[in-house]
């Protein structure tokens, strides 16, 4: 179920950098930001944010050191360009950015123990969605049920050890969650994916998070699946993501990326997103 | 659950036909796109649409080679009738449209296979919503648990066979949907169906989407059904669709499908639907 | 879930009587029909709704052989109080009201039968919902488990017997729908409440499908269920609803009724509602 | 699922006291009244509430006799500070406030009885959510599933005893909900929880709310849960609530209130909240 906040008498937008901050952090990081909040607002409008918790965070090009992550206690449709928070890999600030909300240590320590760990993941995603708990909570393995499994790869899972803010806990983390793996279920806890791009991190959530709901609407949480019912393994490997007919020359996650942030930009959002030229195409065509 | 997306800042109207683009594609074209476009909006506002993903495709009156498809990349809200892709039965482009996205070779593959296999159908729609996904990867066999099962006539099933886009999936796929069903569940996968026209394949897939909610909400996706619950096979036949007492003197669906493009009206999205009288005076009196 | 449609462009007032049709019906019929029509705009507000298909009748006081039914065909976000139909218990047309649709058999033929076999009931309710399908395509007896029960009394069942639009299936429907029961579970098909007012069939169908929700969200209509989670029989007959140190002076689900109708006068859809004193105060307050 | 009836054509301002009432109530309970009606309109938002059913209560500083529970009869998305009514502990009303309906004596007794016997409770929320209402009905004891049990604490029972309006139903209640407990399930009937503060009251509901959910979606209800998939004891104290590292100086529920009471001000609802610097800032920010 998708959800707007446009009906806000105040919209709050998403690309607020003024000239001072982009002079300060530079286009790049720029650019970063305004995607990165974008990505927040959109976790929103899917339904998928559990009020001020769980975290999207993204390297900044050309200081892989550095994070961004959000403040603590706003809400996800308060994110804005400017207000992500950067951190580096050991979990201190470097920019608080324009918010006066701190970073939460917790969040810190799950994403910087990641983000060490694998450097060929740009962006990490951690989410307590609904039926993202209620798989986290109750499965044991996820099986190949539907056409979305396809997109999942290796499929990697964490026990819950506690509410995770200790630097010790980060071994433990970043050793359940190796490459190649781009999908880690929390054990009684949530969700996390993780990609190159934040537009692949999310993607990867919308076909994990699919998943998920199937088995709640499946009943298959407490209830072994019969074999006759899961997808081969053959056929699952045929039909691997990143099949290049299948993908039109975007990178992943893009197309679909633009199509729901072309959303927000309807609503006055103005997200600042790098469209493509057949977004911006259809963006001219329909904002007069 | 249904949605609207009037809260946007900025509406995108249905019926965009230009003076120019009514000469170029004739009125019964033009007509079809806007109908076409209404359902992909109807089929956002009934909350079954999944991102970018999934195509209602028909045929254009007079050239019963050609199909309309929705650009790959564009969401539900944005289509349009201008926007729609015309390709032919053997999955060539024919004409691009208003838009500059191209159309998804996938969903060419499995509509133009019953395209081909089927002239009895005049249009098709495939979806991913939740209870359809959940009932294509669990159920073996739909069996008649409520009233709107009766609107389903003969139910086929087609078995997952990877990601459709090669041409030599065509075969196994139109095999197993043959006349006279109207209702395919696409196994691990998703629905699809089937109707001489737009609306009574909407139609159609209203009822199915009802059995399969109430498949997800009585749990019967992993529990036998007690034969008890079933509807006998004798008032299931006697209760058929078609029947003549209970349409009204209107085509299968047609009603229903007015009734769901009139509050697109009421949006101010100009749908350009050619309504009965009975809808027209209604919109008259309604939109001052 | 609740729903607005006050994102409409055009508005449709649900009190739309003029004075000459306040001539015609006269004032009793005229307030009936704004509460009726009110009735309709709720059940969409809660989700309650079907498309086009269900139905509330009422009797028009002064000729209780008259009953007020939608017209078929129109949203239950179009019913106003003039486009309401006079039909009599016989099912035939009396008056048109002010669309031109007509009024559905099979809706005329359920109702009309349960009220000609019913003189103390003056308001019948008939929905789809999602979770009323779902209870009566598989419970066989619906058991006191949560507090609603208390104003349920006594539930009836109806076998289905296909879809009703014979005068035929008049006698066997009435039969199972015997007084004081004011519940009615139409197996394979949906919900029945009757009230001696429209708020007391209202209100009755909101605690049934609060019943029949906690059925579904406990997996109960595939499980039996544990007699150690049945509220007990003396408990259950203790709280009976009516217990007048709990209704405060007012008629059964009125001041219910009130309150969801205030709503949809904040929203400037003048349903016409003939409130309290203490409805009066704050709609006066808030709206200015 | 959250939802905003900033849709309204009428705003219903959340603190709407006048001088004469801030010099009568004195600024103490004024505040306090803005924070209650505050937590109403949330409770709306987040979809816990059942039409005019269910009660939040909170002692009024500087008179720990006194509480302040709201109007019977009136919607939550109507509670305003001013129309929220005082009583004393012994279920007397005390200040009707500025609306003309009366309290719920049921709600009045429920309260009153927690209350009196439990003075460090400032505030006490009763919900009947759906899946509150489904857990309340069928599970015999919460078991540790996610880390959202980690803020439960010590979880009470009470069993239902019918509609509770009189006063001898008050022992057994109180009896059943004994310090340090702040989590109660009404059984058969719904939820309660207490807090110190109106924000900790709500947190908890949060929390206890995010575990029913999971109850649901997994099925748990009617199935025994596999001691494998249980947070282990040691795990569960170990990560306690009220773990200073992980609370950022700030009273319990405090930041998460402020979020959600943030959203209604940018709806032009004029919550009053008291807010930390912090959120003065991001409101300054985003309300031009």
């Amino acid at each position: 179920m998708a959800r707007f906040l446009s009906k806000l008498k105040h919209v709050i937008k998403i690309n607020d950098i003024t000239p001072a901050l982009l002079e300060k952090w530079g286009p790049e990081e720029c650019a970063t930001r305004s995607v990165l909040a974008t990505a927040y607002r959109l976790t929103h409008y899917l339904n998928w944010d559990d009020l001020i918790y769980g975290h999207i965070t993204t390297r900044i090009p050309g200081n892989e050191d550095h994070l961004l992550i959000n403040p603590y206690g706003i809400h996800y449709t308060e994110v804005t360009a400017s207000n992500l928070i950067k951190i580096n890999s050991a979990g201190k600030l470097v920019d608080q950015g324009s918010a006066k909300f701190p970073f939460q240590p917790t969040g810190a320590v799950i994403h910087s123990a990641i983000h060490t760990n694998r450097p060929d993941l740009g962006c990490l995603m951690h989410i307590h969605s609904e039926p993202g708990i209620a798989v986290s909570a109750a499965v044991e393995k996820i099986e190949p049920i539907i056409q979305a499994n396809v997109e999942l790869g290796e499929i990697s899972y964490h026990d819950f050890r506690g509410v995770i803010f200790n630097s010790e806990d980060k071994e433990p983390l970043s050793k359940d969650f190796p490459a190649p793996s781009k999908t880690l279920i929390m054990r009684n806890h949530g969700l996390l994916t993780g990609g190159e791009t934040i537009e692949e991190a999310f993607n990867k959530m919308h076909f994990l998070h699919q998943v998920c709901q199937c088995y709640v609407n499946c009943g298959y949480i407490h209830t072994p699946i019969p074999a006759s019912k899961l997808i081969n393994q053959q056929i699952l490997e045929s039909s691997v993501y990143g099949n290049e007919e299948c993908r039109y020359d975007t990178a992943p996650g893009v197309q679909e990326f633009e199509a729901l942030a072309r959303l927000l930009d309807y609503q006055g959002l103005e997200t600042g997103y790098p469209y493509s030229e057949a977004s911006k195409h259809i963006l001219e065509r329909n904002i007069k």
